[in-house]
């Protein structure tokens, strides 16, 4: 299995969610067995030699990358969620849409000083959800280690927003 | 590591979502490497002998357990969403809520006839939920090997709702 079979695995899907963007549509990717063992055994190969203590997976489709990789790493999965999905008390990130704002949560005890933590979403466009993220991981005093995305859109230069703050790696680029 | 163990690890919060009610908090089980692990490895296990092609992950905390678990059983993960997060053709079925109803969606080729899948969530109450997982899993003409939840609350008898449609696994009981 090579990147290029990864990379075709992903379906394309015209003019969603309108008319002009090409959305990448992964689940075809983690519907594949075969890809899907692999899109996760070579990001752990990737993070094999850091000691990472948290995966902290983005609302929804990267806890599903996120949580099989800190499953492979033998380590703890810890979600960032949209506003309203964490039971106990929380700290919030705002970022910017298209049009207007959305927030992202995490569990104020969830990282402490010192932590070692890679962020996982399945893609990074612009990077503000990823960005929001690491800012909320970093005001728990947890270190970034790295970003890890399944797919990065280079033209949308997300992976410049990003780089100030971590490394970014990502498996597959369009 | 025991269920006791895992058991303990589960945070409860309470008068959450509302008063009265004893919300289990199963980040803390998640973020911690070897009760996350334990959960996997206990549930794969389960299934071990069992030919299963795909688990079917329930939005959202069903990803982080569901997609670790197909990756450990070398299976395809199919995510089952809430309306307008699948990008290509989907159906749709409607579930009741306390108050109001809601809507859960697959994609119309995600699965097909006799496939062999379990449908994971983290947690069953009533079973509405899972139930109209199951129904768009059979309107796709799979076979639904099993449920497997991580945590089941035994007096809200989703058992009994579950039942008709496939055996129920569950891990620890409150």
């Amino acid at each position: 299995m090579s990147l290029t079979d990864i990379k075709k695995s992903i379906r394309n899907i015209p003019d969603y969610p309108k008319p002009g963007v090409q959305f990448k549509d992964i689940t075809t990717a983690m519907k594949n067995p075969q890809v899907f063992k692999e899109i996760i055994d070579m990001m752990t190969e990737h993070f094999r030699m850091e000691k990472i203590d948290y995966v902290v997976g983005i609302d929804a489709r990267g806890f599903i990358f996120g949580a099989a990789l800190a499953y492979k790493l033998g380590c703890g999965f810890v979600p960032v969620r949209k506003p309203g999905k964490l039971p106990a008390d929380t700290i919030s990130e705002e970022y910017a849409l298209e049009y207007g704002t959305d927030k992202l949560e995490i569990h104020k005890d969830a990282l402490k000083n010192g932590d070692r933590v890679i962020i996982v979403d399945d893609l990074v466009a612009i990077g503000g959800t990823a960005e929001a993220a690491a800012k909320l991981v970093k005001r728990l005093g947890a270190d970034i280690v790295s970003f890890a995305f399944v797919v990065e859109l280079i033209a949308l230069k997300g992976r410049d927003k990003l780089a100030s703050l971590a490394d970014v790696y990502s498996l597959i680029k369009f």
